[in-house]
């Protein structure tokens, strides 16, 4: 399973923020081999000056609306996987909350299966239970 | 060494947060190869919607007492090492501040030793001082 | 490229954060293979008490100055490059905002290329553009 670390400037509406994290959470499921009630995420809301950005390296213009997602995973996914789900979450995040893909920002860092607890100090990565088995 | 960036709800007291960090520390010193000086974290709060997480998902329930744990560390640790940690931190974190196992997620990502500068432009992990050579 | 998670107390002034800002971006670019224009840098200020260091552990001594620079990278870098980049990082900032060189850490997490979406839903960094190509 992954985790979320989403950084933007703050400002946005109670609505934005759900319907981004909604968004995000769909693309991991559609497209990232994420099971259907793993969802965990961060919404980091930065001041002016807090979140710095170039607003055209290897992409952009980036706006005001830049959205950095930070993804930490449970286990590697191949290359076609990754370049799936970011398709996919920019054509959703773009039907909403409205964010233009060239304003999306991802990156993925990948830890190993006995690196996550997910609770009550087990390993369940490790040893999931029957129908979670190939889900991180 | 590692450090640890701990992301909760906004509202517990400076005791609750200080018995968190206090407890956290101990059982890195106990069971993860962890010098008894070697204190880094880094405490997140965060409003009601920034900080979403399923209720259920391979545990749990989680309650709003959910502490998410990311912890970066300098050297790989065995996976026995690992549970050991998950084991006693959340049996830590029950008789102090109280939090229930359930509430508790940790995820661990691992760096190399020349990753790390502790302070003055040096890589003190690739060439530590008597006494401090396995530990990182 | 990389990306920097930089936490540190709170009460600096703007100028002080710029001057960090742009003196971490300037080591990077002088020392760590970095592009002349891929700059993004999230700073995190932090209350008494949620950021939490050892004032002695294998450096310092820190003060309330101390700054934690969490660095994620898209590609390996040699450890000599590393050590350049943590020792003309502390020679900046210690001229500019005025940090002394105990007081900054640094942690670097690295991933691949294919982990890195910049923009628009692409994956920038495997295919990148003329020029760019050796930058991540």
């Amino acid at each position: 399973m992954p985790y979320a670390r989403i950084s933007l400037l703050r400002g946005k509406s109670p609505a934005y923020l759900q319907a981004l994290s909604n968004n995000l959470y769909g693309a991991l499921v559609d497209t990232f081999e994420v099971p259907a009630t793993d969802r965990f995420q961060i919404i980091h809301q930065l001041d002016p000056g807090e979140l710095i950005f170039d607003r055209t390296y290897l992409g952009g213009p980036r706006s005001d609306d830049f959205v950095l997602i930070a993804l930490t995973t449970g286990r590697p996914r191949a290359t076609a996987t990754k370049q799936a789900f970011y398709a996919a979450l920019v054509e959703r995040l773009a039907a909403s909350p409205g964010i233009r893909p060239e304003d999306v920002m991802v990156v993925i860092t990948t830890s190993a299966a006995d690196e996550w607890s997910m609770s009550r100090g087990l390993t369940q990565l490790l040893e999931p239970p029957p129908g979670d088995g190939a889900h991180r």
